[in-house]
Order: C-alpha cells, then structure tokens, then sequence
C-alpha cells in the first residue's frame, strides 16, 4: 500500500517526477554511486554519515544528514558500509524499527563468515525488514552505465513487500531484479560475484597440462627427430602442424573423459548393488563439470577443423604438392587412382564432419537458453544418445585416418607412438565398457538399482 | 507469515538450520529421493506411509508415521503417489483441510485423463491448497545431483501463499521455479516432460524420406551409371560426393518449404477475401514447424559447407587436379585463363557464401534467448525481409552453379537431370509467387485483408 | 481473492470451462483479435461499442453492449481504442471504479506525448486500476498462431492483485507475461515495439560507408590499375578476391573500434582527475554500442574466414597454381622449401585461427543467455581480457600477412598502398595507447580515480 500511494504521489504536478525518499547509510564509493544513479533516476536521496567531512564527493543533490536523522526520512534505507561496522547500527533499533534494511555488502572470499552478511545483519537489528540486493552491481559500471553482465539484481528476504520495493528501485535504475527466495539464500547471493568460473578450473587445467605432453611429445616426433635424423628444418610445424595434432588429441580424449564417469558410476552401482551411497568425492566433482570438459573438447575440435581446412593454403603444402606434381611429370609418369586411399581419405573426412556436426549441435543444446526450453526427457536424449554417437563417429574418424598404416613400424619414431594412437586409448575403453553395460544381464540390474532396488537394503535395522 | 516466522526460527541456535516440517505421503522412489534432498537442504521431512514394512529404504534422518499423523506435524504435504490411489485421500479430508498438497505426479501418455491429476486432487480434496510441482524434475537427476535441464520446477496454484512456499522450497533445493499461473495450467504442466521434441517430428521425418530418396538418385547417376557406361569403381562417392549433392538439396529445399506455406496461406485469404475464416489443419501445422524446418535446412547447409570446404583435402580431388597438370605438362601445354568460368566459379562461391551466412544470422536469431530479445517489428524484419533474400542468394547460387551446363544434354544420365535442378523447383516456384504476391494490385488488397477487412463480411447476420 | 473464487468456480461443471467475463472497449481489429483469442481460451468476452452497426466482425460468441453495460459485467476491461479517444472514458468514470482498465495502445512514434497512454489513462479515470499490457503482440500473431517474438507481454501497474490478473489472462493465452513494476514503466513499453535495432544503426551505417570507400579503393587498385597497365581483365575479382580484402580490414577496423572508447575515456579520467564528470555525449553513445561493433566485426571476420577458406576450390586459383607448376615443369626446374615463406605463411594463418576463434567466443558470451550466467568479474575477464587479446591476434595477424613486403615499393600502386595497411592505424594506436595505459605510472592513478579518488574535489565548496 505504501508503494502504491507513493508512486501515486509521483504523478502529481508538484513532485516533478521525485517518487519516493531513499536513504544512504555510508558515502563510500558504491553508496556514492548507487545514489548518484537514483538521483538520476528521479528518487530523493539523503546520506546518513557520520561526519561532514566526507561528504565533499556527493551528489550535488542529496541531502547530507546524520544517521539518525537520516532514516528517519525514508521507508528504505541502503546499508552501503562494511560488514566490520555494521555493530554502528545496534543503537539506531529503535528507529530502524520497521524499515526496510537493504544489505549490499560485499565480501573479500567466498564463504568469509559463518552466515551471510544479511543474516548478520537482520540479527543486529530484528526489528527491520533485511533485504539483500545490488551486491551484484558494480560501482563503476552503474556511474558509466556500461551495464551488460552487471543488470541482474539477485534479491532476497523475509518480507515479500519489502522485497518489493527494493526490485521496484532496481527496475528504475535499468537493472533486471530477480527473487530468489529467503533471507537464507543470502549467502549464496554474497559468493556469487566472488566467482571467477568455478567450474572451468578443472577442465581448463587439465588441458593445459595435456596440452603441454603432448606440444613436446609432437615436437620431439614431427620437428627433432627430423633435424636429427634428416637434418631438415621442419620448425614451421610449430605455427600449424603441431597445433593440428595436439587439438584432435585432446578434442577426442577430453571427449571421452566426459562419458567415463558416467561409465565408472554404472559399475560402482553395479558392484555396490545400491544407488542409496554416495559416489566418492572425485568422481561427484567430475560428474559436475562434464558440460565444461566438453565444452573445452568442442573448442580444440573447433581449432582442429579451422587447422585442417587451412592446409591447402598453406605455403608448405602447395610446395610439397607442386614439388611432387612436377617430380612424376619430368619422369613422364601419370598415377592410377588408388581406390582404397580414395576410400579411406573421404570415409575418414566424412566421419570427422559427420562427429564435428553432432558435437557443436551437443553445443548448442548447452547453451542456457536452449537447455532451458527442453525437457529433461529430450535433454538426455540429445547429452547422451547423440554424445555417444559424437564419442563413437570421433573415435571412429580417428581410427580411419590411421588407416592402413596403423601398426607400421615406420610410424615409430625413437619407439613413440603417433599422438592420435595415444589419444585413442580412453575413448576405446569407454565405448567398449559401455557396449558391455548395454547387454542385458548387466542393463536389467543396472536400470533396477537406478530405479530404487538393492541387492541388500542397507537402511532395513 | 507462517513462512516468515519458521524462517526466524531457523536462525535461532537450538534449531540448527532444520527450517520447516515437510511431510511426504508415499515411500517411492521419487517420494525418498526427494525426502533424501530436502533432508540434504536441512529441512525436517516425515513420510506419511500405509506400513512400516516398505520403509527400509527410507532415508535414516526421515521419521515414518501414518499418513493422519504425519499430515498433522507439517504445513505442506507431497503427495508422491499415483493418481489411481488418490482416493484414499478422502477420508483424511479434514486434517489436510488448509493444508498445502503439493502434487508431483506424472502421467504415462499425453493428456491420459480428462482433467489435470492436480485438478482431480482439488476436487478431492476441496479444503486443502493444491500446487502442481516437481513433476518435471526426475527421481535420478535429483539424488545424483546432476541437475541441468531439470532444474525449472514449473509451479501452479490457486493459492498465491501456498505457491510461494512451494517455490520456496524448489528454490533451496537449488532448483529454479517458475510460476505458471493457477491451477488450470497443471494440464500442460503434467504434458510437459512426456514430450520428445513434438515440433521437430515431422521436419525431421521429411528430411529423411527426401534424403533416402536423393541418396539413390544421386547413387544410380554418380557411381551405378559410371559403373555401367565406363566401369569405373567410384563407390568412394557415397562418402563425400553424394553427401555434398544430398546436403544443399535439402538445404535448399527445407529453406523454400519454409515460406511456401506463408506464400499459400497469403493466396488463401486473397480468394476467400478474409483472414477470418481457419486455414485447413496441415496448413496450420506446416506453418507451426516453420522454424524447425528452418533449423533442419540450416544443419543441412552447414554439413554442405563442410563438405566443400574439405573438397581440396580429399585424396581423389588432389590425384585429379594433380593428373590433369601432368597431362598438361606432358603435352607441353599451357591453358590461359577462361574468364567466363572464373566469373561462374566466383560468383557462385560469392553468392553461396553470402547465402550461408544469413541463414547463419538467421538461425542465431532463432535461439530463444535472442528472440526473446527483439520486439516484433525486429523479428518480422529479420525473419521476413532477412529470409526471402537468403532464399534469394541460395537460389542464386544453385542457379550460377548450373551455369552453362544447365541444359546441356551431357548433364542427363538415363534421362535423369542433375539433382540440384530437381531442388531447383520448389524455391523457384516460391520465389515467382511471391514476387506476383508484392505488385502493388495484389499486395494492396492483401494488406488490407490483414488488416481485418473482408471482401463478404460473414458475421453480419 | 476474486481471482481465485472466480477460478473455483470454473471447476464446477455447470460453468463448462468459462472462467471469467472480460470487457472489450473497442471493436477494432486488436480488439477482436484479442476477444477471439479469449474465447478460444475459455472467458467469455463481452465488447464494448458505440453502435451496434461495427459489430459486425466481432466474433459469434461475444455479446455486443454499449459501453456502461459492458463494462459492469466484468471486473477487466481491456481498452483497446486509441488515445485521441481515451475521454469518452470521463463519463463513466462512475462505473469504472475500482475496475481493472488494461490499456494496450500503441503509438506511432517514440515518445509522442510527454506521459505514457497509460498514465494518461490513470489521469482520466483516477478510481480505476490501471495496467499496461498486450501492447508487444501483433493482432495477426494472436489471430494466427504464430506467435514467436511475441510471446512476451510486459506489464506494468500500480495495483499488485490487478496486475497478477492480467498477468493470469496473458497466461492463459499462451503469453509469457514479464512484470516490468509500477506504471511509470508504461513509456518504455509503448516505445518498445516502435523501435527496430536502435542500437545498431551507427555500427551498420559506418561499416556501410566504410565498405563502400574500401570497394572502390581495392577496384582501383586490383582491377582498374591490372586492367590499365597490362590490359587483363581481372574483373571477377569483384566476387571474391575484393570482398575478401574488404572483410578482415573491417573486422580489424571496427575491432579496434570497440576499444578505442575505453582508452579515450581512460585519457579523458587521466587528464580531468576525475570520475564524476560526464563524458563528452559522443564517446557515451560510442560506448553503448561498443557491443553492437564488435558483432558487426565478428560478422565481417567470420566472411573473411569463408572467403579465404573456399580460396583452393577457385577456378581462378586452381588456374594459377597448375600453370605455375606447369611452368616449372617444362623449364625442368624443381624449387627448394623456402623455410621463410613457410614460416611466414603459416604463422599469419595460426594467428588469424587463434584470432578468430577468440573472437567467435567473445560472440558467444555476448549471447544474452550466456552473459545473464555470467558475473560482473567474470564478464569483465571475458571482454576486456579476452577482447584485448584477440585484437593483439588479429593486428599481429595483419603484420605478418604482410610480412617481407610490408614496405616494399612494388606493393604501391598509383602511390595507395595495400588496403591491410589502411586497416592498422586504428588498432596499432589503440594497443600502443593501451600499452602506455598499463605502464604503474598512469595505471595507478587511473585505478584511483575510479575508486572515486578526485584530483581536485569539485563538490567541495
């Protein structure tokens, strides 16, 4: 009700468009900003402070009171000070009594206290409505208005009108609320700008690591042995040749590595003959970045394809062909086609395209606004039946371009293997434990025990 | 207020973050596994079951009781049972009255009964506040965490209270709920997670008959009649180069099906003199799927790219290319430069690119969560103006691809026209009717018809 | 609490799934095409009219009144006539009280009266609740189905339980309703769908006006130059080879273009001592659309990757490379590697790769979708960080295509030098200037000045 007869207020003549009194505890540079951006926004705004003296770098037209004095103008009041000095707040109970506390508080590291700055806060002073917001904001990016990643607002709180209000300044401000619920998820709100891409570490570092073996493992194979043995400078493999080596490698195996979890689960069921116990923490924690282990497979396969498809620009292959073309002509000679090379080279072109094309669609299916809009029913279909057959055509693209000289020793140099026989090793022992679990006798107990079934209930004494 | 107050309790220290009593009816396998979670989530859960006999799965930190007792410790009931056993909700009509049912049912096919299973519990129970929820989160993802398209909780009630409460609890599940609206919509919510991509059935059903077709099409012209005629083996074909004839087709094709049926509906309502009288059913639908349509012949034209752009790493091309310079060579000849074939090869790679990618911007406009992003005029724009003139440069392209071969008899092998001059047809068809359709003496009329005039108005009796 | 009587009610069997009369003032065609799409979704819709004699469109099932009866039987209604006529609703302002008055008028230009419509219509009838609502869906999208861009309704309103009705009838008709707060948000609604891309019209026009100088410019210098000085026609360059000139000079152009901005105001901040003052109007303008640039970029690289992909399948291409080999056969000569070249060639290429595949992320997580996941930190690392280094990439890309004939005289021709060249000033300024940026000795300062830090304090006195 109170909203209402305010912004009914608003819209008679004599208010010129101020709508409602908003005040300011603290005049740092966020407070500052917040309140600089609601002045714009036709809100009045009065700072609560501590002294004059600070307040030279305020907005011309906020008023500048004391904190007392502050609050007592406004149904809202921003807490825009530190965690450390909220206790400043204990004597002011009694006319915080009813407000609306708005924390926008920050902190340093995730999880810094035991509950949440709001939480603390609403316990300090339990007669006032806390709600948590803004802490999402930037400073800078609501005085610049480059706001982009910055407009949404997480809200929460106890008391639904209060939470109200609060999303109505964020709306005027340009920002997009959005509720999520209680006090209790304040918590989670305060760790959220903390963040930086938790879940990519893993799958990112792991394959800078891989990456890493296998640059030196190519190295040593395609540019060392080389000059060694044949005294030829052959360092250019470093731009592209490599690069397209160590890309399929790791598309394929960070692939795999997706889908092994999935795949050690079913057996640990299997061997438990039990759903009801926890996986063991690594594998918890693998199965919850398999959507960036695969994302990051999907960007190397990416670099792969744009690697390859450069090859026939490149000035060394245009040498080596224009070499080799000129080589038969001056001795007068003219190559039959060789069916089975022809064979090989497009089936082994057409299964990478084919397994390329399946995966940036498992891509695109990942993207938020697409998940969001399917089902859980289509969404496994898409992640698993179409994963498996992406797992299986890239497995079988890499088999085929082996080819005919997969075990020739000459592709042994100082006893290494070619990097894609290495790549080659995790995916084949997913695709053939998954053709195992997919017969029957393994199947039936399987979906048994995912449905609820144990060999021998555990929770029965 | 109830919900405010369990919730300030939950700060309290003898509490230790048990939050509220939720009571479960029914020890199956969604009805623990989501105990289990809130159990997780520090909520206290009680089952409500027939027997003690059934509970040995139950998760240990649950109390089991009668359904009467259970219902009496909490504010909030799941019912997970099935809507066959329902009735015996009936007679504990009076402890649930006030009670907040949550229904979490689903059913085996579309539309099974002809009221929604939470609908049918509301008439049951009339006293108690039904909310439609979780129906969409399954058993599995939810205890193995592995949560991602299942994290919407589609919530709907008659109860605003009741709703909150129920999205509250989705919210600390870590799930995220969103409000449907009343009760009514608990049909469509109980629909939902029984589809399996409905709208892209027949696209895809489409593209396969035309794919099988052209695949033998393209068979009996390309490898059987060089078989024949030359017994040449060019079996390696079905790899790529059938493939690469198969893809722009339908491509092309897919795309002009895309606006024929806006080209018929269009030459519908000018005979008619009207636009309010239904379109027949199989024009509704076909203008329904326009957009998967679309998607399809868009992955079509992508795998078409593909396909291209490897054409110069292919073994066959690279033995070709190489054989003819050498026959050159060999014959002491240098060719000069054919301008005409240069200008024919340019243009039809220019305009095929130009054409590849609108459709590119096309499908990017399509993604949910940029179309959502765009007012009509904008998507009207893109999707019209932006589509007719990809239409345009792919029918171009497949037109300039021709070239001066388009009516040379060598093209005919048993009669059989080249298979981009069959895909030529429906684009071309498409393309003239509605360049007839935007002449002024036509168009005028049909704007007008749009706009809600009728050459006989019906209604007027 | 009415809604959801109304809503028990529709449960009885003798309402026969009519849930709720809503009122129509207007029978003009939104107005029918919202009545007709009300009664196919069950409320019984009664219009509003001056006269019986328009009524004759109006769909069989709706009752016909005159204004003052129509509007008492129902507790919405929906006035769809136009703003010039809003005072016929003065009279009845009696009956209107306490009424829900949906307003979902359209202007025809942005901004055309100082208060929205809805406000107005607030002004005129000061008793009744006021909601904006309907006015993004097209008539002819509700009346044929295809509702795809329209999906969303905002609505705005001063009145929660109004709003939450309206909310519900856009609900039942398939809508996705978006609460957008108090009615002071009617302006922006009103204006939304008048717009079409405003935010892109500067980037397109400049990159217009910048293709058309660059065409003319590679004309004469590629083909006019060819043709006047050894008389060959090289004028199907106009397909490819030209616009393959065009496309990565302005991907890097307008690349550098999205950064120059930030360096500007860096120096602009630097050279005032201060944050607090604004932005000359032009760089705020730059600014926002700063993400609009760099999509046009993306746009123009992602066509230069196709342009130079499809390089070896040119009939052009091919033409030159067997006459080259051609050439060298007859004349019995067999080139050496020139391990330089290879080098050169290949690391121009494996830069544009990395370049281009930087790029294509940053278009990815500029996807709304995508960037609403994403935190204030984390956006930032992705744009600034990631930004950074793709135009390092792509500038480093350009200097070495250039490579050993970067100054050389022969790539002058009527003294213009090579359209590549052109494209570095603007990105080799921004990096140099950027380069200075990082240096302590202005870094420090600058990060001072936005934490609010102020060289000499303005709002002191």
């Amino acid at each position: 009700m109170n909203k209402n007869s305010s912004n009914t207020m608003a819209l008679a003549p004599n208010t010129s468009n101020k709508r409602q009194t908003v005040c300011v505890f603290g005049t740092g540079d966020f407070g500052r900003a917040l309140g600089h951006k609601m002045i714009q926004s036709g809100y009045h705004v009065v700072f609560g402070s501590r002294s004059a003296q600070t307040s030279s770098l305020i907005p011309k037209d906020a008023e500048v009171l004391s904190h007392a004095e502050a609050a007592q103008k406004a149904a809202i009041i921003i807490i825009a000070i530190q965690r450390q000095h909220y206790n400043f707040l204990t004597p002011l109970a009694e006319i915080l009594q009813g407000k609306v506390l708005v924390d926008v508080s920050n902190n340093l590291k995730i999880n810094q206290y035991p509950e949440s700055n709001a939480e603390y806060l609403a316990q300090l002073v339990p007669g006032a409505k806390v709600v948590k917001a803004f802490n999402t904001v930037s400073a800078w990016a609501l005085q610049s208005g480059t706001l982009d990643a910055s407009r949404q607002v997480f809200v929460c709180g106890d008391d639904m009108e209060a939470k109200q209000m609060v999303m109505d300044i964020a709306r005027a401000l340009g920002l997009t609320p959005l509720d999520r619920g209680s006090l209790l998820a304040a918590q989670e709100i305060e760790n959220y700008p903390l963040q930086l891409f938790p879940m990519w570490k893993f799958p990112i570092l792991l394959s800078l690591g891989l990456t890493t073996f296998f640059f030196f493992y190519c190295l040593i194979r395609e540019v060392i042995y080389a000059y060694v043995y044949e005294n030829k400078d052959f360092s250019f493999f470093i731009a592209i040749s490599i690069p397209n080596r160590i890309c399929p490698v790791l598309a394929l195996i960070l692939l795999a590595l997706v889908y092994l979890p999935g795949v050690l689960a079913a057996i640990i069921q299997l061997y438990r003959g039990t759903k009801y116990r926890r996986f063991p923490d690594w594998l918890d924690k693998w199965m919850l970045c398999r959507k960036q282990l695969g994302l990051v497979a999907l960007a190397f396969a990416s670099l792969h394809v744009l690697y390859t498809l450069v090859i026939p620009i490149r000035s060394f292959v245009r040498w080596r062909i224009s070499s080799r073309t000129i080589a038969l002509a001056l001795n007068n000679k003219t190559e039959p086609l060789n069916t089975t090379n022809a064979w090989l080279s497009d089936s082994y072109l057409a299964l990478g395209i084919l397994g390329f094309f399946l995966f940036v669609l498992l891509g695109i299916t990942s993207l938020p606004s697409v998940s969001n809009n399917v089902n859980w029913r289509e969404f496994r279909f898409v992640q698993s039946k179409l994963g498996y057959l992406t797992l299986i055509l890239c497995t079988a693209h890499t088999l085929v371009y082996g080819g005919n000289r997969f075990l020739s020793p000459s592709s042994y140099r100082w006893y290494l293997p070619n990097a894609y026989m290495l790549a080659l090793v995790v995916p084949c022992i997913v695709l053939v434990v998954k053709f195992v679990l997919v017969f029957p006798c393994l199947d039936k107990p399987l979906t048994q025990i995912r449905q609820g079934w144990e060999r021998k209930p555990q929770y029965s004494e």
